[in-house]
């Protein structure tokens, strides 16, 4: 017998959504990449962009023969903590589960790697990262996700039993990935020295491509389009999709936009990377809450994603923390405000059409100024406390330990002379050299010293 | 009652086309982006680009407050010449109007305002600049949208009373967006003076980025795919979605190759930058007609395109009018030309496909030289006078009123100097700096000497 | 009569893929644009890269014009060695072929041309390549595509009569396109000489950019997404399209990692060009069996793909042939491996979805490793050596005609300075620039020079 006609159109419509939003996500890496070679100092935007490719090709496979199965392995025996099969893809594709989904969740697991490589950028040697990268989104990132966004996950809004009647609303991730990915980092960048010198241009384009990618991560988390709302005429999740896209451009929006005239109130002069920064803050924030919150609700999530971003930017000035990309202010502080602002913001109908279909009857924890109860605040913040615990027990010893073994640290001698010469032998913007040299500066101060 | 089976499939669809196309047109920014870091001094880029993301989060706010409300808001009663409900997308969604047609028409009102930074690039203050692109996505490109694409509107070709029984065609935008953003950009490049150096290489990223957009735009502005043509046995919209990516595609490489020709002839010497500017003159010209010509009519349309494109910049050069992206020549007079050209070479099947779903027995105007009279070429024309007159009233007095209040240009120190180090601390190429400064070959450069 | 529902949805769907999978070959343009500017020396990066806006222009006019027609233009007497009907678009659309077809190969063309743009870079006239890549992109490419995936074609696995009771498997291209263009550019890369310096960090963005075009190009292959499989409850092509984007991902993902460490050992250093490059390297060699292979087979492709780029990079150095961006390695013989990969290990039941829509009762041959028997893996081997054989004949005389007219290789002064300067008055990345002069370096020199 062949698919029915109508699981034939349905299935095709949910794997190009699928597919093309997950494509969308990939583009995230480049992103990151061009936002990397943008913070940090030039000696080293090579090593850092170089650090994104293998958050792809470790991420893969990683991914491919743990991550996956411990994210959405739901075994006979459901478990809530962990899950449990489809290891390297065994018995995929199910009824539930399709390799588009698989392709979905693994730009996830990648985007999460991309994180926590800013904050990790220029002191780290080649071989720790291939290694906690393998153990970050092979483990510490699916555990996470199985938690929340498993059926069988204990913190999970649409499991059996939810926690606290309501179950925690992370829709896209603010917490599963922004926050895993930034606390992640924060144990890297506090025993990282001030740097000097970007490439600012890539700052920008890595935004862009960024916020473009944020298409797929925040409209796409509903994973099917050709679902129907049967307490409307003619909505279903085709219009949450486009609404979840709203709140997030206007979630960035207003958050680039408050942070650059805060920042300008601040330190006196306009300031490109503010506004870019701000604009990431914003989307951070939104993640966790895009489909289940109203417009002028995502325009005061932006708002005060910025603020958290200008707060713990002072403070981390003030603690002489230096994080290259700002990651555990950005993705780890906006995220943390992302899950509250869920718990505030969340509007019950929404709810109801993103976790149950829209079904009639349904009645849900929602936002706290709305009326909706302690229940889903409650929830958000077990899932805040919980995420930065689980990360700080598993990727705090696993940075000891690669200390203890010396090899998480280059030497000062490579520290100084930059990443992109000893590692890898070129500057990443050789972009003027001469015929008989192999690298343009060297050969041009032999030039000048000669004559 | 839920949505039928039959309406949850179209608009599961129809979503999709639109959603992703609205992401391609977002592109548009980051290769607005490109070519501007590509087009002026290398101590403007940082600001340019900056100029770019500001783009993007003023006309999110913009456009969700009042823009989309003057482009598309229909209250009871309609009203030919401004748009009057919606405003912060209240009511929205409505029969009519999705979430993804704001984000589609949203991602619109920011390349006009893309359109527009390069011409004013590099003299403008950033204050100037913030309140002159709310101005531009908020109001004066909302209303010439209303004009032509609104269906009260009093040039659009599919409302109730046809201008010349049979309003103006302009599919895309060569008049609503490009004509709009070029005329808005001609009034600041006209006090701009000449200057030098480019980073070039960011020209061709953001001449395949604009190109990669400009499948969003063109093919994307049918908004639905699902849309079967009752003349035909198997074709559609989506026949028709194809066609118009072909003409695209042959429009703008016909005027490239025209353009780089015919430049080698007039300079001497082959220049990357030609091919580039060539091909998106292409675009914009064809952005009018394209799904509604053949493809030979594009090939016609890109030559004449570059013909356009060279001999403005001819004009340009003895007036010394010095616009740094070439915006007034490319987008006012390509699409200028496009509007007229489509009046010329419109075909009759094709425009009621485009504009009556292919409707059996309907007539209608169409290209003069395919016999189809002059009422198209003659509401053409009036499209094309109407919006050169409609911005002229609306930015001349901004940027006059701006000027007037001494927050337009940048005192002439700062000129010299380059906004990317007044303004914004740095220039955007870091990869190398001088001697004295707190970047990363200063320290380089110390290094050396202390050897 | 019009379109019945069944058939516009299907229509529609597949367009939706069919576009969006296209405009995703496309970014590979400007992925190997920036692979380009990366790859040659900076003082022919703007050359290079102009090269590849060329490829798209020249090419969009050449396959319009006779490409298409060679390759899939089957008049009533059905040729199996070039197409002779659809010149021009001459009767398109057909019930066979939308515009959305067109679109989509003429992608494949320009990618074609990209391909062998690398090869001979930095010593080819602009005129020349002009020439080139007109017959590459209208002839040369579009038998070779004709003989494989038209359905008349005389290695085509889905003809009447079938080479061996088989026909070849290619199915995206690593014959047709990787090979086609290796082997074409190397004819170039013998001649070319050693060179020095690269702008590195474009290597990284041309990279993503690529990886993010690759899911268009391998998945995209299948053209049609709604066709469900008559011996399942509820798979289709959907479920092989999905499976196609998994064994693409992982086929490169491990040759990166392979090649990373396996140059690692026989360098003694990292070096990102070589994650780089293998990630490229498995995605060529998965090209041809993409979507008849298990994902642990393309694990096993991806390691001998790292391993046969390794060998032929050391080969290559023997033999001094410098190929700027090892397009003869990486796409010549990393696309001969996939063809006798997939030879070796393609699954009867995908084979069997691939090219029959998985009917009922078929049988086919299949992969030599997994008891297919011998004639999947001798259509394969044949179309391997005719290829070679085909642009060899055709390629070489046309370099040689160039050569022997003097309008192939630039003067050995221009060689030294630069193609940038030469020919198109400026370096690519003229990042810094002086007040007083038209280009920074010359500026700058003349100023050291005077005092």
């Amino acid at each position: 017998m062949e698919p029915s006609w109508e699981s034939s159109v349905t299935d095709s419509i949910n794997a190009i959504y699928l597919l093309f939003s997950a494509y969308l996500v990939f583009v995230m890496q480049l992103g990151f990449a061009m936002l990397c070679a943008g913070s940090v100092r030039a000696k080293n935007a090579m090593n850092i962009m170089l650090t994104n490719v293998v958050d792809a090709v470790v991420g893969s496979l990683s991914y491919f023969l743990f991550g996956f199965a411990f994210a959405f392995g739901e075994g006979p025996n459901k478990n809530p903590f962990i899950g449990t099969s489809h290891f390297a893809l065994k018995d995929i594709p199910t009824s539930s589960y399709d390799y588009s989904f698989f392709l979905y969740q693994w730009a996830f697991a990648i985007a999460v790697a991309g994180i926590t490589s800013g904050s990790i950028a220029e002191r780290t040697q080649f071989s720790a990262y291939l290694i906690f990268s393998f153990f970050l989104s092979g483990f510490v990132y699916p555990i996470a996700a199985h938690w929340v966004w498993s059926s069988s996950g204990w913190l999970s809004p649409s499991s059996g039993s939810l926690l606290f009647g309501s179950g925690a609303i992370d829709f896209a991730g603010s917490g599963v990935v922004h926050l895993v990915g930034g606390v992640a980092g924060l144990w890297g960048s506090i025993i990282e020295g001030p740097r000097v010198g970007r490439f600012d241009a890539f700052v920008v384009l890595g935004t862009f491509l960024l916020w473009f990618g944020w298409f797929g991560f925040n409209p796409g988390s509903f994973n099917k389009i050709l679902v129907p709302y049967p307490n409307t005429t003619d909505q279903g999740n085709w219009t949450a999709v486009g609404r979840t896209a709203v709140t997030t451009t206007l979630a960035g929006s207003t958050a680039g936009i408050v942070t650059l005239f805060g920042r300008r109130l601040l330190v006196g002069h306009w300031d490109a990377l503010d506004v870019c920064n701000g604009v990431l803050g914003g989307f951070v924030a939104i993640t966790s809450g895009c489909s289940v919150v109203e417009p002028w609700a995502a325009i005061v999530c932006g708002f005060f994603a910025a603020c958290v971003l200008i707060g713990l930017n002072i403070l981390a000035l003030k603690l002489k923390v230096d994080d290259p990309l700002e990651a555990a202010q950005l993705h780890g502080g906006c995220g943390a405000w992302g899950l509250i602002f869920t718990g505030l913001f969340a509007k019950e109908e929404f709810v109801i059409q993103t976790y149950d279909s829209g079904r009639i009857g349904v009645t849900r924890s929602y936002g706290l100024l709305l009326g909706g109860g302690w229940g889903l605040i409650g929830a958000q913040v077990v899932e805040l406390l919980v995420l930065l615990g689980w990360v700080s027990v598993t990727m705090g010893p696993l940075f000891y330990l690669l200390h203890w073994l010396r090899i998480l640290r280059i030497s000062t001698d490579e520290e100084v002379a930059g990443l992109d010469i000893s590692s890898h032998g070129g500057y990443a913007y050789n972009a003027h050299e001469e015929e008989s040299g192999p690298r343009f500066y060297g050969e041009y101060m032999r030039m000048q010293n000669n004559s």
